[in-house]
């Protein structure tokens, strides 16, 4: 790790270009509020915290005696009664476009150095997202575009994240949801950046429509249930200018699909995380003016997401066996790999990677997930332990 | 609140009477670790948190140029698995005491300069519990037994905190599961202390008797499934000795009833305690081997559980109503009631006390706690603002 201090941050050259004192960035570097990123991308510097105006996963990187920056995802807020929100977030335009948001994980991808790079929300260079990256996306658009970036999801069943096979895709896919400028981050308006997505050919989020702000709840929840059926997860709602912040919704059926995954593996994601999609169920259900009958089917939905997974879980891990998260990834060249191994170790996830499978040109390698906090507590449990 | 200030503790006394170094005294007291009572009780200081061996919750006081200590509960751990836990903890004895977990509020009745004090889980003399404990309990114990505390459940419908009515009490009642010793905490072995319970004509906490340690999950099991059956809480299971500590285990029912007491006031209760109570859930099915059909049960009563009462909040305060807790205290002397909101005010309950009613020879004083928490949140929503 060591390897990693040979690159420096030129302190005084990144605090003119910050507008910061000097002091402050020397004291974001000692707090370890601003990151090195690794092998390859040490000049990449990363925020982990959102410092005055700059997003949390903010890269900044020394480009020819000065600075770029590629801001970070702006943090989109939830509507909880989606006819209030839209109303009281939207008022002052007179209609919303509104695109599907989808279930994978997000990166930005931006050239550097004349290369591409897919980076994490969280700021990190994801070797195995570059190479799709690499070869979903024509680099002329980074030639014709140094100044701007892409921003989107990677889904599909070859997602180590979150694999999703909702979406009739093979392998992973990289949908464009917005295109914003190095530096300020500022956006495209909606229109302008779905026409300049297909003239690069990019796939895209799926686009619903626009509608006037009056009576878009009622249009969204009707999409809303329509997506809910296929088990997509929701939408976000835009100013077609981009203006305002967007704001995004998500169905029933993806709340709960969310809580079967995390009550698999209970001990290892954060309290928070059940409960704030607990909560969207009981505004839903309000919102919806939901009968008895509509409730209780609401109220089973949610009692088997939870119970189901943990119990599956418990009883696996009560019978002697270890339970895991198995994905998969599929690469072109095999140390690509290697690579996202190491990475992943760095994140201190605890992953088991099989031997590749040659399929056609690349190579498919299943990862199991082992999640330890689970297996760990539930096997004392079993064992007598107390809580 | 400087008034307080008044009472000094003799930190060189002090320190000699808890074998610590002064500087680890002055340095609880500056940390606030270490607090001050209020008005009559001043001279009260208790522990706000587990420091060395000491109990969060302990109370330390000077007495006849010396100090006495009251120690706080010991915390007693929950069975995940019953049969598991039992084998595991009590594998040393060959049999172990089974008394009723009772749902009210914990509370340490004291002797403390020849008056009775009633103290709370956390360290405070509660007007009102010293109110009713001077008028359940006879001050003869403490005069013949100076050194003992005890340990017990306020339980019943005037309980401001947990108001129950399944115990067919009318009022409130103390029920002792323990006698300690002040200074050490030495609990009574188990018999001796029902002994003497009964010799004072104290209320205890009902007994379901001894078991040999080989089989006694399956008998807890059944008491388990007939206390969930008339609503109780669950039990506590003892080495009759009292050398090996406790261990606590409670019904489906009481989890259930919690959540739902929980999720009316969502915004209001920590995300651990809904987690706890779900997690709970898992681990019993598991071990009680359920069906697809009694599985399907229990996940639907989780679902309500959660969705009912926060669909209800949601609604009344949509439709413009502020929710409340609404609870009552039974009163002897109308200036306890008084005592009593300025204490729930020090204590951060935002709480609003009507005017007494006059039963019998006692006040009923109706108490609405306001969950402002989950008004506010709610009520924002409602308006449209962003989760």
């Amino acid at each position: 790790m060591n390897v990693e201090s040979e690159v420096k941050l030129d302190i005084e050259l990144a605090a003119g270009y910050l507008k910061m004192p000097q002091s402050r960035v020397q004291g974001l570097l000692n707090k370890r509020l601003l990151l090195q990123n690794w092998d390859d991308y040490q000049h990449l510097f990363r925020f982990d915290k959102n410092i005055s105006k700059i997003e949390h996963g903010s890269v900044l990187y020394q480009k020819d005696g000065s600075f770029e920056l590629i801001r970070g995802f702006p943090k989109i807020q939830r509507a909880m009664l989606l006819g209030s929100a839209i109303n009281d977030h939207f008022s002052k335009i007179g209609s919303v476009v509104v695109e599907e948001k989808m279930n994978g994980y997000n990166v930005r991808v931006a050239g550097i150095d004349g290369r591409i790079a897919a980076i994490t929300r969280g700021g990190l260079v994801c070797p195995y997202s570059t190479e799709r990256a690499e070869y979903l996306i024509k680099p002329d658009f980074f030639t014709d575009h140094p100044d701007l970036i892409l921003f989107g999801e990677m889904a599909g069943p070859d997602n180590p994240y979150v694999p999703k096979d909702i979406y009739g895709i093979e392998s992973l896919e990289f949908f464009v949801f917005d295109i914003r400028h190095k530096g300020s981050g500022k956006p495209y308006p909606v229109y302008e950046r779905r026409k300049l997505a297909e003239e690069y050919g990019f796939t895209q989020v799926r686009l619903f429509g626009e509608f006037p702000t009056s009576h878009a709840a009622d249009e969204i929840a009707e999409i809303i249930r329509e997506l809910g059926k296929i088990r997509h997860e929701g939408v976000v709602i835009k100013d077609p200018q981009m203006v305002l912040h967007p704001i995004k919704y998500t169905c029933s059926q993806s709340n709960c699909a969310d809580l079967r995954h995390a009550f698999r593996y209970y001990n290892d994601y954060g309290r928070d995380y059940f409960f704030s999609r607990v909560v969207r169920e009981g505004f839903q259900s309000v919102e919806w003016d939901e009968n008895e009958s509509e409730l209780q089917k609401r109220c089973l939905q949610l009692g088997e997401s939870i119970l189901h997974p943990m119990v599956d879980s418990i009883r696996q891990i009560k019978d002697g066996k270890r339970i895991s998260d198995d994905v998969q990834i599929r690469v072109r060249d095999i140390a690509v790999a290697s690579r996202f191994e190491e990475y992943l170790r760095r994140l201190g996830v605890d992953a088991v990677f099989e031997a590749p499978q040659q399929v056609g040109d690349e190579y498919l390698v299943k990862i199991r997930k082992l999640n330890q906090s689970t297996n760990d507590k539930t096997e004392s449990m079993c064992k007598g332990e107390l809580w």
